[in-house]
C-alpha cells in the first residue's frame, strides 16, 4: 500500500522526527539518504520504519539496503514521491528517510578510568553539534554531553552533519551546566577550556589522563561561573581581526592534539 | 516612505541577494543583522542600502548604526515588519539587513612573495565555505580562491558563517580547476592536500614559503587530476571508525599548523 495522502497517520511520528525539536535521546531520529541509513545499519542501530518514495522502488542501492534489513523486522512505508518530497527536510530529497532509535548510555560507565570527553554547554547551531561529533569520534573522545539549551542530537541537521558518528559517539544530554561541572570536577576530571585570551598556547597544554575539553554557546561563550570551575584555560594562536574561530572548528583543533598526546590516533 | 507591499521594486535586488545564487563576487551581498553590519562598516565594506523594519525605528543599536553611515551617502529604507518578515532569510530576523558590495582583489597582487593559500575546489556547502574563510583569515592566509561550482561567497550563509571575514579575506572565484592548478604550479606554489590515507602526518610536512592548501568537494574529495598536481599529500591521524573529518575543520587544523610553521601567529 502506497501511502499517497500527506495527512495520512503513519506520517506524524516522521514529521515530528523531521522537526527535531526533541531534546532527548528517547525519541527517534530521522535519517535521510541511503549513505546515512547505511551508516546507522553498519553502528548496529535499532531502525523501526523505513520510508520510500515510490519512484524508489526500482532503484538498486535503495533495494540493496532494504535487502539488507529484511531479517530484522523493519517495516518499509512506501510513499508517493509528491508526498514523500514535501515531507522531507533537505532541498533535494533522496527518495529514502528512516526512524531509529540512538542508543543509550550510562554516565557512570563513561565515566571510568582515564576518558577524554567533550563538554558543550549550550551549543546551539545543529551543523556545529553534528561536527563536532564527527570530531569527537575521530580524535578518540569517549562521549559527548550536552547541557540543557544545547541543539538536540536528534535534529536531523545533527544527524546529517554527524556524517554517522551520532550512531557510534555516546551522546548524553539534558545537564544542568553547574552540577555538571561540579560533578566532573568530583570526579577528578581536568577542565579544559578555549578562550581567545588565555595565556596558554593550546599546543603547551596536557590534555592527558581524565580530562574534559568544554565548548560554550556560538555567540557568548563560556560564562563566568563555568570559567572558574576550569582548571586550564587555552588561547589558539591567532593572526588577522578575527575575534574566535567557529566553535566546533577551535575544538576540534584541540581534540585534535589531545589525541596526539593521548596516543590515540595512528600518528607515525 | 515605508514599504508596505512585498512587491515593491525597491525590494527586487535585496531578494536576489538573499537567494545569493549569484557565483560571481559583483553582484551585491545582503548582510543580516546589527553585528555583521557593524562588521563590514568596520571593515569599509562600502554599504549600499540599509532596509530597517519598522519597528526598529527607535531601537538605540539600529539607531547607532545609522548614525554611523550618515555621512556615507547610504540610504535606509524603512520597510512595514511583517514584509520584512517575509524577506529575511532567517528564522528570526533581526529587522537590519544591509546591501554591500564585497572588496575586489587582482590575482596577481594576491600571488606576489611567499603566500599561504587556500584552495577550495568544489566545495559546496555555504556555511563550509563561510567558517573556512574565518579560519584563513585567523591563520594568516592570504587568499581563498574558489573553482567553479564551488559555493558562493555572496549566498547569504556564506556571510553569516565567515562572521566578517569575508568583508577583509581576499576572495576569488570562477576558477577553472586545472588550469588554476597549472598556474600555481608554474609560479612556484608548493601544493598540499589532506587526504585520509596520505603517509605523511600533517604535522611533518612544511608549509613555509608560497603555499597554497587545497579543499575538495564535501562528498568526492578531491579528484585524481587535481591530486596528480599535489606536492604534499597529509593526513590527520584519527581513531575510531571516522572516514573522513568535516572538509572546513580538516583544512582548519592543517592551517593552524601552517600559521605555526610559518609564525605567522602570536604563539609563545
Amino acid at each position: 500500500v502506497t501511502i499517497t495522502s500527506a495527512a495520512n497517520p503513519r506520517l506524524k511520528r516522521l514529521r515530528a522526527a523531521l522537526r527535531g525539536g526533541e531534546r532527548d535521546t528517547q525519541s527517534p531520529v530521522a535519517i535521510e539518504g541511503v549513505k546515512l541509513i547505511q551508516e546507522a545499519i553498519q553502528s548496529q542501530v535499532q531502525i523501526e520504519e523505513i520510508f520510500m518514495a515510490e519512484s524508489q522502488r526500482r532503484d538498486p542501492e535503495a533495494g540493496s539496503l532494504i535487502g539488507q534489513i529484511r531479517h530484522l523486522n523493519t517495516e518499509v512505508i512506501e510513499v508517493a514521491d509528491r508526498v514523500f518530497a514535501s515531507i522531507s527536510s533537505t532541498e533535494s530529497p533522496q527518495g529514502l528517510l528512516a526512524l531509529a532509535r540512538l542508543p543509550r548510555f550510562e554516565l557512570n560507565a563513561l565515566l571510568e578510568g582515564t576518558p577524554l570527553l567533550l563538554v558543550a554547554l549550550e551549543l546551539q547551531d545543529p551543523g556545529n553539534l553534528g561536527t563536532l561529533l564527527r570530531s569527537a569520534e575521530a580524535f578518540g573522545a569517549r562521549a559527548v554531553l550536552l547541557t540543557r539549551k544545547s541543539a538536540s542530537p536528534s535534529n536531523p541537521k545533527v544527524v546529517r552533519a554527524s556524517a554517522g558518528s551520532i550512531f557510534r559517539m555516546p551522546c548524553l544530554t539534558g545537564f544542568e551546566s553547574q552540577a555538571l561541572m561540579d560533578e566532573l570536577v568530583h570526579r577528578g576530571f581536568l577542565l579544559v577550556a578555549t578562550t581567545p585570551r588565555a595565556p596558554v598556547d593550546f599546543r603547551r597544554a596536557s590534555y592527558r589522563g581524565k580530562a574534559a575539553l568544554l565548548i560554550g554557546n556560538e555567540a557568548r561563550g563560556l560564562n563566568d561561573r563555568v570559567l572558574r570551575c576550569v582548571h586550564t584555560q587555552v588561547r589558539i594562536p591567532m593572526a588577522g581581526l578575527v575575534e574566535s574561530l567557529n566553535a566546533a572548528i577551535a575544538v576540534s583543533i584541540v581534540l585534535c592534539e589531545a589525541a596526539r598526546q593521548r596516543e590515540m590516533t595512528n600518528s607515525e
